[in-house]
């Protein structure tokens, strides 16, 4: 999966994934308006308005980019009816040829995590019979429980072809309390990146590895070592744009080959509308107003990559 | 809800939570194949099996303990059907008047992790209307992001009146790897501990806090050093019974008062029937098998703390 994410983005020229993290509030009026006469307010109705502005956001911007990252969060907020959009919103996207990343930031002692590995990544066994469950491409996975945690993972994906982004040094403010916090010398994110190196060169795609790493956009000197410590491992890059990670800020998670990293943006994207920058498209053409965003994205990243 | 675990541990005469983690190779033969003849050999067939296999051992158990504590992994790995059959047994346990631990392990930046407190412990608006989503009493979170993760959580409990099991030190073999770690000569699960004695001042129950920890009963010497750090922190020790640890074991999680922590068993109780000494209740009579096995884990708590 890690070749045919590089792949994607050598044909869009545009690492970038769209983070479909789609809250009520970023939804326009008339989205939720519809769903609402149909299903009521009601669980039902709020998971019917997340997949039509979901639906739009994909056909107006797919051509454009090579991944999306739904953030399972924002769906499990809503229960079960919430999930049911997540699960449709993944096969839609498999059916748009979009590369998914599970932003589910799973993790767990080893049998738990080869549940979350087989419901995620691989397959369930029911009787004599096997099923995928949410069958996402990409999972991204929290190492705070260490190896016997991860390897479950690991093993679904050389199973199954897919691959995994690792939490490393993540994009919030207070991600360096623990993150940071020196072990003989070195940040703990640092000695997580060693092992995350480690499982990826056991795990390579033709050329660079399919079990990657988070790092914020947020830090950029800290991406700039983290990718020297772990130079085939794929960068998930969050924090561009609404958390305050700029273009310039990028070139530093990329290799000199010019990959390595995939920078998500969410809000910043599917939330173009709401900006004065993309204010003219209106609510109804929220979709044009993202796909501009995209666009602009790109080029920024372009820019920044020289 | 602190309050209401400590009253009915007191009732019970048990600090035992039951761990509600169907593996399908746990449920009986005779449940399965009901559950199959009825929905076939599919995710909903297996999320039958799993809800008839749940509500069986609740039924033979809730009047000896305070708590379940569902691993959401088991459900979902069969996906929305799965997640069906997490969010009835949770509402049976609670028709019950269990409590219900939500052993979802989540955690993320900041404005992510408000989704999952909304799901699991608060409440979503829908336009003008308010529902609750998985609404579990508990839940357990993943520090590793730092305090902005963890904050959405500690609102919505204080809020709603819930409350945290925080991961400090976990029961599993390799969770040393990055837990143990020495930073100014202590190690990071101390940090952690200390961290969530903090949060857990600032949200007080009557006698301890509503901000609780997990420790695994694996680690007892650990388990000894944690329970001085967070004196008014309630522990949630898993890691007893199946994973190796034992009765005597456990006395370093409590404090004089008898109280302060609550140990869960898995396996060994829910699939108590195929283990040699319950063998005698046949896998017909799998509830009782669970009920006896309940009672001698409380009679070997009882014993290790005198």
């Amino acid at each position: 999966m890690i070749n045919k994410l590089i792949a994607k983005i050598q044909k869009t020229q545009a690492p970038i994934v769209v983070g479909l993290d789609p809250m009520l509030d970023y939804i326009p009026a008339h989205v939720k308006e519809k769903a609402f006469a149909e299903f009521g307010e009601t669980l039902e109705g709020a998971a019917e308005a997340i997949w039509q502005f979901n639906k739009e956001i994909v056909d107006k911007t797919y051509d454009l980019i090579p991944a999306v990252k739904p953030q399972i969060a924002m769906y499990e907020q809503f229960g079960v009816e919430g999930l049911k959009a997540y699960q449709r919103t993944v096969d839609y996207c498999h059916s748009k040829d979009l590369v998914v990343i599970g932003d589910i930031k799973r993790g767990d002692i080893g049998s738990t995590s080869a549940a979350y590995a087989s419901g995620h990544l691989g397959k369930v066994q029911v009787g004599s019979k096997c099923y995928t469950a949410f069958n996402e491409d990409f999972a991204t996975v929290n190492p705070y429980l260490g190896s016997d945690g991860v390897k479950p993972f690991l093993e679904v994906c050389r199973e199954e072809g897919k691959g995994l982004f690792i939490l490393v040094k993540t994009s919030n403010p207070s991600s360096g309390e623990f993150q940071d916090r020196l072990i003989d010398g070195r940040p703990l994110y640092e000695l997580v990146g060693e092992k995350v190196a480690q499982w990826g060169r056991e795990h390579m795609g033709d050329s660079y590895s399919y079990i990657g790493a988070v790092v914020g956009a947020t830090y950029p000197e800290m991406g700039k070592i983290l990718r020297k410590i772990m130079p085939k491992t794929f960068i998930l890059v969050p924090g561009y744009g609404a958390q305050g990670g700029k273009g310039k800020d990028l070139a530093h998670f990329f290799n000199e080959d010019g990959y390595g990293a995939i920078v998500n943006s969410s809000r910043g994207i599917i939330a173009a509308y709401k900006q004065e920058a993309y204010a003219a498209f209106g609510a109804e053409q929220f979709g044009d107003a993202s796909r501009a965003a995209v666009e602009d994205m790109a080029k920024d990243i372009r820019e920044a990559l020289g």
